[in-house]
């Protein structure tokens, strides 16, 4: 039999499911009466005991979680999780329960146990896909959560993103300005909603753009790169969705004697100190502080306030060395335009 | 009344720290009568109920815990930590509780709430002080520890460490082999443990050393590099002891003219993407192994195998173009000392 969720015991006793939760969890804004009904129901409904037992209990877990689905090396090399994490420990009182997992299911069912054994009082939902089964999980067991990066409404959960359409269209605006015409797109992970979001504002507005899909490591980075600098009509310029793909390939660039930015203009995402150091043009943004918002925005929930959107400023380009204008366009005529 | 501890169980009983620390946590190894007479003295000192019920009940926490005390912003950058972090997580199948404290007293009174609640099976003590209360504390709590980076032994504790000596004796010797006289470090905080045996093999080794003190961030780099550069017998080397502050001191050479590695060699620990696209020399290890050797070993200890020490590899030097020979040193040598 399936195990009986929020939402059953709200049919069953003829409330909202956010009354159940209410009562489930002792909060304010339910009377004693309905309180009393809501958990016979629940105990009628097989909903399980040490769940009712341990959401009854006003203890907080003072734990938020965080699951990362990477290969852990890779992962390691990730700068910007770890300004993320920094920013939600510096607006956070608690820990953080932070577990790297293998695959989506893995995550959910780690989810469905914290939940169960109260190990966290609220989940950060991080790299959310087109269509994410987490978001229906996390409302049916009235968990609070907050999605990180996702652009805009997921549920009625809350939110903290970064308009994504918006900062590619402006990356490709400069480079058109620059007079380039091939423009390649490396990605990230085609399942993630933000990878859809950038590939829709690519898609709209370069002509004959070619778009490969990498994994955020550097062997990807550099495997895309040599696969479209050896096609017969080279791209002149390449987005890469990371820091760590458009550093390797832009390695990958001079290792082919590709003069980087004379022959060839690379523009990362996500600003670090990698991109600072290698010079690269980069999409930067303030993670640390980012992470700090989602931090607010779940700390707010798990108080009881209505989930909302916050949207992020959005990301600013950083110019440096590694872009430029496009082979055979005029200094001038670049530079007029771009300015 | 303070509150008792598995030493004054010992003392009432008449028994073994360890062996009251194996009765009340259940496992293998004392009798049924002593496990009954543990449990009767730890009941009448008024032992907190919670803690022996949890430490009574076989359930694992199914977490470590990891307490980092640094400014948030800083830590961000540090890409040492989350090597680290990722490594751990590579060999362990439980999930990681992470907090970012301000101060060591916060990070004990975290400790001891964690043991308390039965929230983590076993921690990872990171950044060991010269003489460091945790070790005291972890034995005294009876909670699985592993110290990570310390060298030597801890107590009863067991250790993951690389030889810090042996590594900053072998830089000064690469840097002597190359003409330099008037080496400089710029270390980390003075009273970690790591720092001082870095300290002590440095005085040893070099005559005209000077050290400035730092904080791992770019700005203490920064810093102590102006101070060094502007004194009238300025160094012809200078050696930090991480990766931020060692590209933050090559970057103020730059500003002030000093080329590198012409006038002034640079040396970075903690070796990093960060030194590899800043072509710094640096001494490297493989920090995700480390991670992962130090997960084991906790993961080893929480089972119940005896605490042991584990030397890391000795960190190799990884020469890139940020070192050469002293100023008014002819090349070759140069080069024949150093092969």
């Amino acid at each position: 039999m399936k195990r009986p969720t929020i939402k059953d015991i709200a049919a069953a006793a003829g409330l909202s499911k956010g009354a159940v939760s209410l009562a489930l969890n002792g909060r304010p804004g339910v009377s004693e009466s309905t309180r009393a009904r809501v958990l016979d129901v629940a105990s009628e409904l097989g909903y399980r005991p040490s769940v009712t037992a341990r959401a009854l209990s006003s203890a907080s877990a003072d734990a938020v979680g965080l699951v990362l689905v990477r290969p852990p090396r890779a992962l390691g090399d990730e700068a910007f999780f770890f300004q993320l994490i920094a920013g939600m420990q510096s607006e956070m009182s608690c820990a953080l329960l932070l577990q790297v997992v293998a695959s989506r299911d893995e995550e959910i069912a780690l989810y469905e146990r914290w939940f169960a054994e109260h190990r966290v009082d609220g989940v950060f939902l991080v790299d959310l896909l087109v269509s994410d089964p987490r978001v229906e999980l996390m409302s049916s067991l009235g968990m609070p959560a907050v999605v990180v990066g996702g652009s805009g409404h997921h549920g009625s959960l809350a939110s903290v993103w970064a308009d994504d359409y918006a900062a590619m269209t402006s990356v490709v605006a400069y480079l058109k300005a620059l007079g380039h015409r091939r423009i390649a797109r490396v990605a990230g992970l085609p399942s993630l909603l933000h990878t859809v979001r950038r590939d829709e504002a690519f898609a709209s507005s370069v002509v004959d753009g070619v778009v490969l899909y990498g994994d955020y490591t550097a062997e990807s980075g550099a495997e895309a790169t040599r696969a479209l600098l050896g096609a017969s009509l080279a791209p002149t310029a390449i987005v890469y969705d990371n820091d760590v793909m458009a550093v390797a390939g832009a390695e990958v660039a001079a290792r082919l004697g590709v003069s980087v930015p004379e022959e060839l203009s690379v523009v990362a995402w996500d600003d670090s100190v990698l991109c600072q150091h290698g010079r690269l043009t980069a999409l930067s943004r303030d993670t640390f502080a980012f992470g700090g918002r989602a931090a607010r925005a779940l700390v707010a929930v798990m108080g009881g306030a209505v989930p909302t959107d916050v949207e992020d400023v959005l990301p600013e380009l950083v110019v440096r060395g590694s872009s430029g204008v496009a082979p055979g366009v005029g200094r001038d005529a670049g530079g007029a335009s771009v300015s």
